[in-house]
């Protein structure tokens, strides 16, 4: 049986799945798909403006308006699919902000690059790092989708944020709070929660959790929206790879938290610490664990 | 010298290690392109028809018609490229099949995307969640795999799992059995094995393994191959992130797992475990570790 | 207000926003992108070439040829953008390597792709494993790009281990030394220092890091570059996933490393480690961690 055939045997079949699925709570808020898609486009203009070489001058302005027309698109769309949260004159005081922001945000990047620069011994060249390390990509598109969170623009922040962690590995909430000079080596498997703060001049390596424990929740049962439930890191910190910080919690300046902790706990300032030594095994299966 | 004088004066060369490349032992089964290619189609109708809001019915059923010819047309590559393990009469059945299976699967997805509603306290909007959420991208690829790999349509499961594992950082082997509710934070890592089991209303955050720990050999030496060697979790566990688990071992219902726990042994029910106590350090180098 | 009136009434300070831009460290070295893109079409071959299925001999020659056009354009471009540090000659010099390469990277890979065959139970077909396992993607990538880099190719090895990272999760710094028959199985954030070493036959599992330690510095504060930091494994060694190695120490051949440990001291050959036992925990909050 051909294709085609199936789709004449099962006509009603179909139409019925259809039905289905169009009353299923998806089937609403169709301008998704361009906000979607122009958050995708938003990106590659703010890399191409931001984090590549351009050689002339008009190129520079030519990128920044694409950029502006993109941030500008996303937020009408919002404006179709949120009226209630979000109007027309929100996405002026929006554009304004964002031009005003844009100069303090290539500043602020210049010095996440440069703390690659100092802190990584592969690292060899300021360019090969902004085209190349994904803590610069993802700080990139975090200091944007922060910016627009704390405007409260919806939705755009948050596919930003998907979008950085499919191609870095690295999933930093909008929410969160990063200081200047942050520098996030390899990134794979980084995760940053909502209400995250991270002083200036922290170094996290891949696999690093700053996230929740469990929460608290209302008398129906279902889970306080909106507290602060993740780490405070202050500044000069180092976490090493795979260690996951849980809770509330506040870890003092200058402190090294050795790979694979597991931390609940608020520690001073200066603190080392590192996970309990390994056992030496005899195994009753010669061949492995 | 020129590409092209390359090209001229290394011509036999060329020819030879072209030769040598084509009687190497993957210059068979030029349909795999076609497979994989499919695959990638496949999975772009099927989220643009579970995933994504659609405006109107008739571009439902158009999604859908899409979806079933692109499965069509994968299961018929399969035929030609394995005619002893796949027939026509396979590909009838596995249409008819996943017609039947659509709506339960949209129902399935809607329980996922409501157990992340439930359990972030940073998600806002079922519609962020369906189309920005690692665990919905990865649940509904596996959901579809898992369904296609019981019917033993041969390649085409592992290759959804690869393009999932891609976009995800989640790799999920598509023989894993997850139960309904199941809500994967962030994702990125986990590594759920080919006999997992996962019971309903479970929670894992990233970098979670489920695996498998050393294998039993055939007397040839060779590791015996489709024995159960991957944990089961039952109902209503949480595993934190990074946890490794491994084995064919039992988590009793409403345990909790503490992050970066190394577990090769079967725990009870409303189990509650962590790792050992870090150590507090005085380092050798006043720097760091 | 509409984007265009945007436009117009900021014009000034887009100008300047614009000079700013310019003026930034980033604005030079134009180049770059196409390098980068340049890279993207070579691994695009690359794959083509070695890791899809041909059917006849003349396409074999036909993707062989745009490989080596794509490998000569991003050399040149390279010539072009460091002139002191590339010339012709040592375009032509890689060219002629990189021909005498190809077979026994050819080799290489089938040693690969055996060794996932040989020591993953889930695994049930080679052509399945070149098309679809992250572990063959990222030890090809990374053998391209290490001779790439022993030849001394600025940049593009570099892109090239970025471009990798960003398809598999795995990070193998181009300057690594990683031996025939490796494995590394699953593989989302495995991360391999620049002067590690692995030897023959070994098994890595997702999230192992090979790292370095805190670096010594020179006089002026700034870190010394190109240091032995990582470390060495020897032969037939299996680590778990999610543990985290650092420094230049060295690990005796035939060892299994336990998951999620933190190991930064050298270990004799047929070790076997694993985590500290686990605490069994009394919550606080009866609801969870």
């Amino acid at each position: 049986m051909t294709k085609q055939d199936y789709l004449i045997k099962n006509r009603q079949t179909l139409e019925l799945i259809a039905k289905q699925l169009k009353e299923s709570s998806l089937r609403s808020g169709f301008h998704l798909r361009d906000i979607k898609s122009a958050c995708i486009d938003l990106l590659e203009h703010f890399e191409s403006l931001l984090l590549s070489p351009l050689d002339q001058s008009e190129n520079v302005v030519s990128e920044l308006s694409d950029l502006l027309e993109k941030l500008h698109g996303a937020a009408n769309q919002i404006e179709k699919l949120y009226p209630k949260k979000w109007t027309e004159a929100a996405t002026d005081q929006l554009m304004a902000k964002f031009l005003d922001y844009l100069p303090s945000l290539q500043e602020e990047l210049s010095l996440d690059i440069q703390a690659a620069m100092d802190r990584d011994p592969a690292s060899t060249d300021p360019l090969e790092i902004a085209m190349s390390y994904p803590s610069i990509r993802a700080l990139s598109h975090h200091r944007l989708a922060h910016m627009l969170f704390k405007e409260k623009l919806p939705l755009v922040p948050r596919f930003i944020n998907t979008l950085s962690h499919q191609k870095t590995g690295i999933d930093i909430h909008p929410g969160a709070e990063i200081g200047s000079s942050c520098f996030i080596d390899h990134g794979t498997g980084v995760v940053i929660g909502e209400t995250a703060v991270i002083g200036d001049h922290c170094t996290l390596y891949q696999g690093v959790t700053l996230g929740a424990k469990s929460f608290p929740k209302n008398p129906d049962g279902t889970i306080i929206k909106g507290q602060v439930r993740h780490p405070t890191l202050e500044s000069h910190i180092t976490v090493y790879a795979g260690a996951t910080i849980l809770g509330a919690i506040t870890i003092g300046h200058h402190s090294i938290i050795g790979g694979n902790v597991w931390l609940t706990q608020s520690l001073p300032a200066y603190s080392r610490i590192q996970q309990s030594r390994y056992q030496q095994n005899f195994f009753t299966n010669g061949d492995g664990i």
